[in-house]
């Protein structure tokens, strides 16, 4: 087998690395399938941030070699929600618990064309643990798609219409106004909203324009809508299209988090200034 | 060579992934050993926690393909104590320095062979830095076992015997008490605690029993014996047998480590309510 | 192709593991150059730190199988600062931003025989992001070039004499006093010098001596001049020669950062005491 048609499982948790958890999905891995090519996209979503985690799998995996995409981030382990493994329409297979955390980029991966109910699947290390389905079904079932066994085999079938589908709170235009939420902030502070790159055109922003930030009913903030930070001067609000073209907030050389002192979920009013 | 052959490292470090200790160390085996692949178990022990490092090695090594098993944990580096690789029962290598960090893991899988002195080793990277060993000289023969050297040849004979043990509090069981310690507290503020399965069988807690958890004189918190987070509701303390079968108590949906405010080491003694 | 000739990216950047800009990178190689082996150097320089970004790629790339070496630390991404990719002596390459940070690593490695100009390279991914080169211009054209495509291929040839040079403070020798400034700090609050190994033999300075370090100009601490940690008592501070052959300062089982309260280019002078 040459390295170019090495199976691809990528892994994204809320596990961190401080502790031993990631290390030993990625021996379990290497043990099931050992010619898989393992990806950390990324283990530093919020600890139970199910959101979070749904919102960073939707945009990393078009930018991952199609292939297993597992995302655990799973604050009910052990009780009776699902586990699954689906198959999108683009072919790729995603592995996850049953809480919304996959359907974000399941559905801009085409959608689901076959869902698996994994949580009693013959590809379980036991003893199943009652906290740790990461190591016990999660990668070990993922390592066996990996390897080449059909999706159908790894588990039981079961209805994507009765799966846990996850709501955004959803942006909006009201006049001259784009009313928009606060979805994700990065290391660098910079906020990123839920208005996407179609909508941002149908908007009316114009590149150079000043606008004003609103937040909650009054908080204002001048700033202006640029291609990207050096537009403005050091220390200067921009409203930017983000690299997932997604309308989103910074701070020149600063922490648009800090300025503002938003948090997840604040609605924001953008309007001309 | 096919990838199922290829020969693994695992690394499990203090060193943290701020700084570049762990990527030179991927440097240097990758120029000697190209074909390993490496497993990170974590970098993220607490400086110089000897015990935390051999805890969580042993708890991760079985999970973990055989190869050689590499762990600096070193407050004493460039001082006289023994650098180390070892030869198990159940035929892992295990390298690192000679503080007891190897020995829970190295009684875990069968004890200890074969060990060598790996101070003054032929693979040793010249000149030998008096501070950072992980690149000069545990890497380098770790990479040099994996690739095929028989472990005589790494370094001097030395006796098993003479090696540095660890010694952990141990838990005990008093009356209709269990009297046990605080070994490691998860990113999640879990706490592990000294009792193993066979124990815990012999303690004769009942699933679904609630106890009393006492930590040094007064402090006494109410908490339930279940199988995992669900089992109780959301803040509510909970004590179970976590994914290495050990004891351990969570809040769900929380933290024990901020609610009981335990340290590594703490006594508790947990009694039926 | 064996494992042997497979060919080595490295990756240091300011990105933090905390969001997926790290895995899109890996994501994005690996979709290239599937035979490509990464090596993460360190994502933890401080953001937009680009001199410690820079100090870090000189002395980790000695280490690293010869390969590419991509280094990202970019305040003024989407600006009209230059994207390079540089062939240096040795016959290693570095791609990243022209801010700098790659001229003490090209230096180190025999000097700029041949830079171009990767902006507009026509292996960029499409469309260019304003925010996120990493994954848009220097790990695409990076896969490529460890794939095989020659240098003069990914961009416009440039003159290395344009490019932006780094200053180092540079540390000097004033009678029986060592000049010189803290220019980095590691996860164990070791403190870096200015002072390389050759400067460090003109000073005169002898092992086993008693020195001064006076910090601006009134605090005055006592130190030793030893070869290592344990040749000073827990908590004593020390004057050594790190594991890059620069002389540091620490604490034994301690931090030299907490104790001397230095910031990154503070000047310290060492004397004999």
């Amino acid at each position: 087998m040459s390295a170019v048609d090495r199976p691809v499982i990528t892994l994204l948790t809320d596990y961190g690395l401080d502790d031993d958890f990631v290390g030993i999905c990625h021996g379990v891995i290497a043990g099931i399938c050992p010619d898989a090519r393992i990806i950390d996209i990324s283990h530093g979503i919020a600890r139970h941030d199910i959101r979070g985690g749904a919102l960073m799998l939707r945009n990393a995996v078009p930018f991952m070699p199609a292939g297993v995409h597992v995302a655990i981030v799973d604050p009910d382990v052990g009780a009776e929600r699902r586990a699954i493994a689906l198959r999108l329409g683009d072919e790729r297979l995603l592995v996850g618990p049953d809480n919304g955390l996959l359907t974000l980029a399941a559905e801009a991966g085409g959608g689901i064309v076959q869902a698996v109910d994994i949580a009693r699947s013959r590809y379980r290390l036991e003893p199943v643990s009652a906290t740790f389905h990461g190591r016990d079904i999660f990668t070990p079932v993922a390592a066996q798609l990996a390897c080449g066994v059909p999706i159908s085999e790894v588990g039981e079938p079961c209805d994507p219409a009765e799966l846990v589908y996850l709501k955004l709170p959803g942006s909006r235009i009201e006049g001259d106004a784009v009313v928009v939420h606060a979805v994700h902030v990065d290391r660098f502070g910079n906020v990123q909203l839920d208005l996407g790159h179609e909508q941002l055109i149908a908007s009316g922003l114009k590149l150079g324009q000043e606008v004003e930030l609103a937040i909650g009913n009054d908080e204002v903030h001048l700033a202006r809508y640029v291609r990207t930070f050096a537009d403005v001067t050091p220390g200067q609000l921009l409203v930017y299209q983000d690299a997932n073209q997604l309308l989103a907030v910074a701070v020149n050389h600063g922490s648009a988090l800090e300025r503002l002192g938003v948090v997840i979920d604040d609605e924001l009013r953008i309007t001309p200034a």
